[in-house]
């Protein structure tokens, strides 16, 4: 009996904004399954900023999506079948295995690394996988304890402070006794950071006064900037950089949409103030060392009620481009997943 | 018997570009020395890219100069009367003196630090410790050995190369078994880089296609950028970045004079390939430390004649405005010094 599977495919680079007709969907059938591979139902798709790099046909860390090929995403699955050595049915498995409903596969995902069996402890929802125990979660941790190297008492900024990788930096640095301060659009956005996050104030960027605003939230200056935004956001925070501080670089969401992208105009503070800045990312051959570490921290913070998070769910593999350019305009609130049963 | 001391004030915080009537000459008459003063005649006076800071009404690490007071400045020279019991007559002393004939202290300069007495081994002229043995020498060896970390067998690429830092980095790196890219402006200046300072390639940043010959002179990347100037140049740098490379931010003399600095635009680049950057002073605590090092290891590599270093010198106090004008705009070739007798 044969399986339909849905897949979204990339059929235009983007110039400037992502448009849903980027995309195209398209039913195929799944093949029988061969020897030596495994077919896996996915659950969860995962929508992440960092997706919008792979659509520009650029020299980039992360190779591009071909045109015409499956958008390359990480998911959460279970196994259907298997003809493959370490995969039995219903084992639950985590993967770079793209934006569809199903997989068949050899064991190795889009980026070459092995399908990855997950062994959820009680009480952990599988799609955490793709959020706080996942990319995001372990990005927010190696930006913060391996490249910021907080001290109790200093004052950490992170901006998109609601979403995946601010959320956790924001309670991990607080739970390191830094004085955390968001910053997020909207008040909603803001209220939950600091009501239910528990950061110690949070600028709403939309307001329209981000520098006085910031000013008045970091009267002591900024020690150390989780940077996930760039733009007129990063510039508000050189204004109050303390001599010293440090800039972990983890995303420029402002940019991705931007065919001329205005960068850093008072890039002179970092030199001004000497400034550490570190560009980083989660896939570096130092960042995989410390995927353990920072996994067994995060799984033990959830178990202990320590770790607050937020899932923002669309329903069908339909919903993947919309969701999507919905993340990239902040449109979403927490971690963006798409479910697929 | 009153001596004359000619003095250079700043008058006028210049808005954009310097001009000669941002400052005046003044004639003053010396003082009789007073019990714990020591009395210094200026043998020369250093002109160096951090003075446009000074000018400035803006936070900065380094205090501003008050209008109608002598410019800040380092200078070397000589004892002529002590009434201070750490110093006696004919002692050559260094420090922040300022841009004046004489000066009198109480065995501070303007910083606050204690004059330093010098003693300089046969075949070392005293103009030295403003140069290549003094604050730009010593920032060469901090941004390249301790902040840039060089590996043989790196590319590292230096901004105004014929500058007094640059100079120094690039040769110091070469020793280490870098490859070394000079930028610097004009065919003389690039001749010299390469010819003289034995850099492997000299890019010249006026001839109208930076970044095609930079890509040419950098056929497998660049892995550290020690960063003098910032502005166009530094885009075409971030062109070229290996994953993981590193910039040693040292200045940004494109933006000193400029009321709306382009920043940097292609900052993105830092995200894309990893950088690690950071902005770096040699009066920083971290780097004070790192002085005795990094003199020693000069002071021997000049009189071994291993490190090759030009002084671009003006006669008279008169000159030093103008002098520094020049220098801003790139037309000293080497270390810009100002002969005060």
């Amino acid at each position: 009996m044969s399986k339909k599977n849905i897949q979204v495919l990339l059929v235009r680079r983007p110039q400037g904004w992502v448009q849903e007709s980027d995309f195209r969907l398209v039913e195929t059938e799944l093949p029988a399954l061969r020897n030596g591979e495994v077919l896996v139902k996915h659950l969860y798709l995962s929508l992440d900023p960092y997706m919008r790099g792979t659509m520009n046909d650029a020299k980039s860390y992360q190779a591009k999506v071909e045109l015409e090929q499956v958008m390359r995403g990480g998911i959460v699955g279970v196994v259907e079948a298997s003809r493959h050595p370490n995969f039995q049915e219903n084992d639950l498995v985590s993967g770079y295995l793209g934006w569809q409903q199903y997989s068949i596969s050899t064991g190795q995902d889009a980026l070459g690394r092995n399908i990855r069996k997950l062994h959820p402890k009680a009480g952990i929802a599988p799609s955490l996988y793709l959020g706080v125990l996942g990319m995001p979660g372990v990005t927010a941790w190696i930006g913060l304890v391996s490249i910021s190297q907080p001290k109790a008492g200093e004052t950490l900024v992170v901006s998109a402070a609601s979403g995946a990788v601010g959320s956790v930096a924001g309670q991990l640095a607080r739970i390191r006794g830094c004085r955390v301060v968001g910053i997020a659009g909207g008040k909603a956005k803001c209220d939950y950071v600091v009501n239910e996050l528990g950061f110690d104030a949070c600028v709403d960027y939309k307001a329209g006064h981000l520098a006085e605003d910031l000013a008045r939230a970091t009267p002591v200056g900024i020690d150390i900037d989780f940077e996930n935004v760039g733009g007129e956001v990063l510039e508000a925070v050189a204004l109050r950089l303390n001599p010293l501080a440090r800039i972990a670089l983890c995303g420029l969401v402002s940019e991705y949409n931007e065919i001329a992208p205005q960068g850093f105009r008072n890039f002179g503070a970092l030199l001004t103030w000497r400034i550490k800045l570190q560009g980083f990312n989660v896939g570096d051959p130092d960042s995989l060392k410390l995927w353990p570490q920072a996994q067994s921290e995060l799984e033990q913070l959830i178990l202990a009620k320590k770790l607050t998070y937020r899932e923002s769910i669309v329903n069908g593999i339909e919903q993947a481009p919309g969701a999507f350019i919905g993340m990239l305009k902040g449109e979403n609130f927490g971690k963006q997943l798409v479910k697929l049963t």
